[in-house]
């Protein structure tokens, strides 16, 4: 298989993996495991939301040891709301493929997806351990089908790839990630996983992951509501035999590991539950970046905005609506809003532009947004998808 | 008329009101006027949006008079996001109004629902006014008109009647009131017009309001977009001569005023927009009402939440999870989460409640869930509607 066909996860050397059916669902791929079989550094974040799914717990406690051999992934069962026995499970789940893999247990990583409060069917995904581990075998196959295992309601694969030039030769990065409903990111995000094969200690790799993660996936929401089981993961297998040895080479992966993040972060965005359109909200001219957040993230999750351009109709006082009722002080009367690059509010009202205009933007499958404060200079650009029919068809009987 | 024909705003003694189309809608009511010929006192709450429509800010300095003669209302335009000149055709308004009633412009009030960003059709209004004074003549006939009158995308009429029993005799109470999209009053409410014959003077009046609107208004969503007109007033004509003399008498028109306005925010969020059901979310066994009440609209609000509803799917760990990001801490293990009587989750997961029996209570044209902490005494009931196909109809191309 050539490199350009490695897509994802697999991009740098290093890493297997495999993607099968266990049971979970009728046919489709529910069981997907990702494997550096030397032994790679890891760097994670999780979900911030109270009623945490069990193999995010797991997976923290794993997370000291620092060290990662594989991670194993179920959709169709997001294992959370699930108590004693969920955790239970995911330690059984981490347990066998341990032993399978002849790895210590804290190596080893799980993640869920899917419906919250129904008991995982860890039998299922047990005797599927040691099928999936033989799949291993043919991994140069299996990166697309690993992006695909590891999806619910998502309708598209999301995978991306950088190569990175350092002082000491050229280190790859690549990713994988899922997310669809339930996606309003807090200092982690729905299911990622990124990987490179540069050398870079856990400290250094976790510290950069983070700021990656906050600069991207914490950008996106498609509904505001925040997952249980939200968790981002960079494992890095050293195989290039290439460390970063300067200050040069840790901005120039950082910068890379954030642009790849970033090209996932929105491909999560353009494939929002039922979405049609990409919409980018970006407030300027804010006191503090965190100010800006609020207000383009109260901008992005409002539903009038979001029906507003799911029917490409112009109605921009929706959006001066809701960054006024975001909590965040300015003076009303100096904002501008465009669409695109057209005015559609000029200090607070109407700036003239034809309503025909402003509606051309919002039929457009990618739909930009910018809000002008004068309160400051700092800024921040949410990414989100439009609200529509399709919405409300997957989620008024999910389960 | 009889008095029991009379359901609103007109059953107080004191009040005359008229309804009419004055142009800015093609045929339907747009234009409605409530009127006390002998002078009332005024009580009021604005909404908290920054971004805060022409009238508000035009009515909030008229309040300052302590008086009310009459309050005019222009649906089909909001005068938001309008600027100077929407200031300026606020008090256009005003002027004309109490020309024609030959009052202070002091006592007069505007309100304006509809579309955000449009400058008003002012003439259209001010030509209406001689046109609408003169309607009052058969104001006998104008309460259910005025109700009407006062709709944007409202299904239904809201109106509301109460009598209090005092020590020096009985006194009325009446109420009408809009509400349909935009709906998350913060301190404030859509536009809602309290009328009673009880003679009460400003301060006690304000007072028994503000508690009254915090208990009531204050508890809805429809869509978690809190509008840039909300308003609420109570108008006390003093026409029945009847005064508050005691602590009961207080309590008592306190309790009637408070479960009046309940009974409007109730309709509200029945006749949200697209609403097929109304839902009513309590949380309890919180450590402050405050706690509960960021759980209890952090649920109310959850798109994943009530499209569930809608679907009568009981998806009951979309609930656990909107309450685990709302940012209130509590032990996700020790949560209990009913739907109608029936547990849906014990200790934080499965009930072991049959699906099927949960389902049942989805169904229902009115939904209640209740979640019960175990970190204090304090508890929160919020009111809102499913999210539908109709919702997003309604949106698409409002404007």
């Amino acid at each position: 298989m050539k490199d350009n066909e490695k897509l994802g996860a697999l991009y740098p050397e290093g890493f297997l993996a495999a993607s099968i059916n266990c049971g979970i669902k009728a046919e489709k791929k529910d069981l997907t495991l990702l494997v550096c079989p030397k032994g790679a550094a890891i760097a994670a974040t999780f979900t911030q939301n109270l009623c945490c799914a069990a193999p995010v717990i797991l997976d923290k406690e794993h997370l000291r040891s620092g060290k990662f051999r594989a991670i194993i992934t179920n959709s169709g069962n997001a294992n959370a709301a699930t108590g004693d026995k969920g955790l239970a499970d995911a330690r059984a789940t981490a347990v066998a493929l341990a032993k399978e893999l002849n790895c210590a247990v804290e190596e080893v990583y799980v993640c869920s997806t899917g419906c919250i409060g129904k008991f995982l069917p860890v039998e299922k995904i047990i005797s599927g351990i040691p099928k999936i581990v033989k799949c291993l075998e043919n991994s140069a196959k299996a990166d697309s089908d690993a992006a695909e295992g590891i999806l619910t309601t998502d309708l598209v694969k999301k995978q991306v790839r950088r190569d990175v030039k350092l002082s000491g030769g050229t280190v790859k990065i690549g990713g994988m990630c899922k997310g669809s409903g339930m996606i309003a990111p807090n200092m982690a995000t729905m299911l990622a996983y990124m990987t490179t094969d540069a050398k870079i200690e856990q400290t250094l790799l976790q510290e950069m992951f983070s700021k990656a993660v906050k600069a991207s996936f914490n950008h996106v929401s498609v509904d505001g509501d925040t997952s249980t089981n939200d968790s981002a993961f960079l494992f890095a297998s050293g195989e290039s035999g290439i460390s970063l040895e300067s200050k040069e080479d840790i901005a120039a992966f950082e910068n890379a590991l954030t642009d790849a993040c970033i090209e996932l972060a929105k491909d999560i965005a353009r494939d929002g539950e039922g979405a049609t359109k990409f919409v980018e909200v970006t407030v300027e001219g804010a006191k503090t970046v965190k100010d800006a957040e609020i207000i383009a993230k109260t901008i992005a999750n409002s539903p009038l905005v979001k029906t507003s351009i799911c029917g490409g109709d112009p109605n921009w006082g929706r959006i001066l609506a809701a960054a006024g009722r975001a909590g965040v002080p300015y003076d009303q009367y100096s904002v501008d809003l465009y669409m695109g690059n057209l005015p559609a509010a000029l200090g607070g009202m109407n700036s003239g532009t034809p309503r025909e205009k402003l509606a051309e933007v919002y039929r457009q499958k990618e739909v930009f947004v910018r809000l002008v404060l004068k309160e400051g200079n700092a800024s921040f650009t949410a990414w989100t998808c439009d609200m529509t029919h399709g919405y409300i068809d997957i989620n008024v009987d999910y389960t």
